[in-house]
């Protein structure tokens, strides 16, 4: 018997776009699951574009406005790939549709935002899922496992960091296709949502809510050609963001993100440091987890560099064999996978709207946070 | 105006056939490419698991015989990922029917198959390949550049392992399904064949040519159970392989295959040394290139890790960003990829069978050193 | 003709009365000094074990009243390897008795302190010196001279951690000798004093001055046994301590040190991430440099992994032959030997008193700001 | 009561007259010892150079003949640090005066000379121990230790290296003082006695012995410019030496030592792959010991850095705390720590020159290989 099939449509199709359409077309393939996936449009404002997106990731049919991708019948989930200033207007109007609505993170440019798009879905009952794909890495997954087993204990301290050098030259410019990251008006904030958003969303994940923060935010090089003006235009994003806190679990934390850490691409790195064990992971070795467990024998106690490609670690039996690593693109194959494997069994796979929402109340206190200098409250 | 499009037959549903049907799903999505691919056929005994795999991958058709998929029409190329000692028979039929073969490696079980398979693929003129994928890994492709460069000047060392754990049990059986690699009369033999023709395949394309070899090999455990008979069997592969060689261009080499390599799961690893540069890679971590430059200020020299996931590093365009990276199955993608470039251009992507026949000479003469404890000559 | 010796006075004779003491016999062998060094006495409260440790390292007398041995005409160093509690006085003493004073760290338990000790060292016009070995390690001093030529150009971030594991044990006793460091009225404060001194004290050297920080601290272990009373006892001391701060050359910075870092023993590490160039190194393998030069070729750009032990590197030529590291005691052998060397030049190596006192005003900046949860002036 | 005194004289002023002499002065003081020791003489044909290096180190007298130094009453323990021409000779005298004899590696050119200095100790009931240092790296004992108790299982395989690249330029001259080791008619071969003889002394130790090898050697470049004649001279040395091997315990082996591995100035690594567990140790980062336990819970496996400094490893409570990492020279004292201990409790410390005489078998064999291309009986 057929599968029921569910069909995409998809709003966008830069590097987030591409990311889900490989998802979509790779994540019945690897994995069994309750519904089969129709690519059915692709939507963004160049139409020529738009098709040859679509020519090439086999989507049947194109939009040049998001609004007639929400009015057609044939369309199940809307999934929103376009840039921040958007995420919220789409969702809202999606969900007032009926649609399952699938959104790239931030949820919103701030809690207001990604608050009024929390209703809508809820309000709207329909499946909703925010693409922080970080929580699908395999080697993060076995990490959250050991962690909910208890094997780490009482949690101390939580450190993480996401570390990028791309925008050291005063000569990138800012806005337009490709760049509107670098554009507060369209992003919301700089590497805050664009990169601390990620360490967020995983740290209230593993290591359970924040409700006060302390930060400091810098812009370090003050005004770039605006690419839609062609005009130096100040720039309003931040380049760094740095914050302390104190989890509910009593830890003690540091975030950092900044795009001007010469050396690292996409360095993002999460430490854990509890009474029994610890564990680190980072972005540029994916597929390794670090882990160190005091109640190894005293003399051989030391930190593991474990392979994560064993058939017994997270997704991993549904690739290759032992030894042989995945990458980046599975984490969004492995969100596709669990979205439809929750919605066969009449649940909502994490992280909801709601969790979305979470993340964006710690990234609004922390850019309050910079501005006032004071420790700030994180809502919510 | 639409691309011709290429219709492939596989024969065979294991391990290599995901592989390569991923493969086939992907090159045409993330790569400029001048033909289109049709999955055509797979073809394999079971017609049941020949259905589902058909089905899961998106092949149109299923055989159970390959002398029927070679005489369909609508097949262009034929693509063999069944068991070692099935590779000549149909390949050199499919040859003759005029097909374009691809086959996964080793060729031949010895180097007498593989010979007969490169004669019916040159007499019939018919493009060839074998999926030595690991020359498609991107570190190992910038390795090539970086000496047909002569960046490492003239070359004194090259040193290369192969190591594995999975067979050290006992208990686990040999033969059938899955573990015909651990069946000589299958296989042609084992380590030596399945793990270190991938070592020396890359030897040979970075470093060229070896005239003779002195060997050793064991077989660890003397006898398992066969899963075709359930009788306790002499086991008659190679459990470790090792050999020492000089290259043509005067570098001094070391060999090492083993499945008894407690510790590691698939840890190919390769060092050239070079009297200006010297490099390093392994399988574990595909993503980075050790590097050594002599020529680096002297305070400043040391080994840089290379992490091989920019726009300039072979094959990365195509995928995503900086710090973002790939793994083990974009090699066979790569490989697709690769193939069809060279036909577009009238060209011949290498490894072809010939290449293929150049690895089996060295373990012919491998196996044939460890019997008989002499320098063997390498034929060919 | 032999050269005038220099008769140093030991004050303590715990760990770090070791480290100096070796320090003082192996810097006249390994480097060439201007004077040669006397181990004269050796002062400790309890004449037995003070006789034991001056047998062991060759200090030629004892005493048991520090003031018996600064009125001794026969010592020009004293050296203060004592709990910090009696720092100042010592110090201050021995400056009166125009004594040369070398201090271990921190230099005062407050800036206070250390501010009568440095008017003291300065008033009477004595060599002085605190012992921030860390500036000693053949890495960090390579890593100084880079930054100094101008390699990593315009500075971005600092970030800076010491991490270590020994205290989490709620069975861990607080208070007499080797825990002192557990007693706030003793050490001054916790991790702050202790370890966050030394990131602090390498950071201003390194990367200059620090105008105000925000900081948070915390005591995980409420009450522990006090082992000079025998009594339950609240814990009095930091067990972790944070703080984000700007340095006047505008870069942003973290800092953080803790005793509850499972896994970790004595893991300071620093990173600094200039325009140009970024740099990392650890204690843990304290004989490397990790390097990453962006003007390096775009495709071969990487972390270089620097083995500090060739002769252009810095104190290496003094030692050993390339690939063969050296350890943690010997950069005390180094600080000896710059100390003498300046002395013979008629200079005043560093870090001098005013030095410590710098570390001791950002110390009291950042209990202060966990205190008083604001921003908080560092002065001096 | 005083400890009795051992008078040692020291044959030798070079790199291993510095490490030996280092030594001496550090293992009483950092271990409890039932001796002291004396350093009684030097001895060089240089008495200018020998008075310095006395002066330096302490020695008391010099002696430009070394038969004179065995003629002294006053010496008890001959060590000599001269080239590995003068072993043979100086030992069997020093034994017949009833002198300890203390001698660097390799024991003899070859395993003649050898068999001749074994008889002549044993003969004389003389100490005698050959200074293969790496037997005391901490790691290395740790790894012996779990050996011996049978943690690994049974052995499969050893794989042991030692890369240098300080040959590689034409222009490096060879013989006389400093570059003796270049010229075979003093050391005795090249990177064979030089290097590889490290990697036996250990791997007999470890893993028990070699009955047969078949081994390849190379000389890079042939002719260097002697410095004792300033003629362009014929090398006699080899460059580079691999052998393979099987072991008594049935494991294969590989081993290498070479002079032209661009990037790796002192690289020994040694590993170890047993039926339960495999280790892997480098002296690049020598306070570290890699280690897999395949009894760990199979999705914790995985590779554990030991970093090898806690109380509980061998040697390290003598030293500092946990975390801070010794170096090289501290192997050197650990072995007169043992040579002592043993001498106390009327033992003989291993290696003893019967150890050493059956690293020159080994050695003899592999050089025999080499030139007859087949497979050679290791003798002894």
């Amino acid at each position: 018997m057929a599968k029921k099939k569910l069909n995409v449509g998809l709003v966008g199709y830069g590097f987030m776009g591409r990311t889900h359409s490989n998802a979509y077309r790779q994540a019945p393939v690897f994995f069994d699951l309750p519904y089969s996936i129709g690519l059915k449009a692709v939507c963004a404002r160049n139409p020529e574009r738009a098709q040859a997106f679509a020519d090439n990731w086999g989507y049947e049919s194109i939009e040049s406005d998001w609004r007639k991708l929400i009015d057609r019948k044939d369309i199940d989930i809307v999934d929103i790939a376009s840039p921040n200033d958007t995420h919220h207007e789409i969702a809202i109007a999606a969900a007032k549709a009926g649609k399952m609505v699938l959104c790239e993170k931030p949820l919103g440019r701030n809690a207001k935002e990604a608050k009024a798009m929390v209703d809508a879905v809820e309000a709207a009952k329909v499946a909703n899922m925010v693409w922080y794909n970080y929580r699908r890495v395999p080697a993060v997954v076995l990490l959250k496992h050991l962690i909910d087993e208890g094997r780490l204990g009482k949690i101390f301290h939580y450190r993480t960091k996401f570390l990028q050098d791309w925008t050291i030259s005063q000569d990138l410019p800012q806005g337009g296709e490709g760049l509107w990251r670098l554009d507060a008006s369209v992003a919301g904030s700089g590497v805050t949502g664009d990169l601390l958003a990620h360490n967020i969303d995983t740290a209230l994940w593993l290591n359970g809510g924040i409700s006060e923060v302390v930060a400091m935010t810098e812009t370090f090089i003050k005004a770039r050609k605006h690419n839609l003006t062609g005009e130096m235009t100040p720039v309003n994003i931040d380049d760094a963001s740095l914050f302390l806190c104190r989890f509910a679990n009593g830890s003690l934390a540091s975030f950092e993100a900044t795009r001007y850490a010469r050396g690292h691409k996409a360095l993002y790195t999460l430490e854990i440091n509890g009474e029994k064990a610890s564990a680190i992971w980072d972005l540029h070795d994916l597929h390794r987890l670090q882990w160190f467990d005091h109640t190894d024998e005293g003399r051989l106690r030391g930190w593991r560099s474990i392979h994560i490609t064993d058939s017994d670690h997270p997704y991993m039996k549904n690739w290759w064999v032992p030894g042989l690593q995945i990458g980046y693109e599975h984490t969004f194959t492995h969100q596709v996978a669990d979205f439809l494997k929750a919605l066969g069994e009449g649940k909502q796979a994490a992280p909801t709207f709601r969790d979305g929402l979470a993340a964006d109340y710690v990234t609004d206190a922390v850019l309050e946070s910079a501005k006032s200098r004071q420790w700030q409250k994180v809502l919510g």
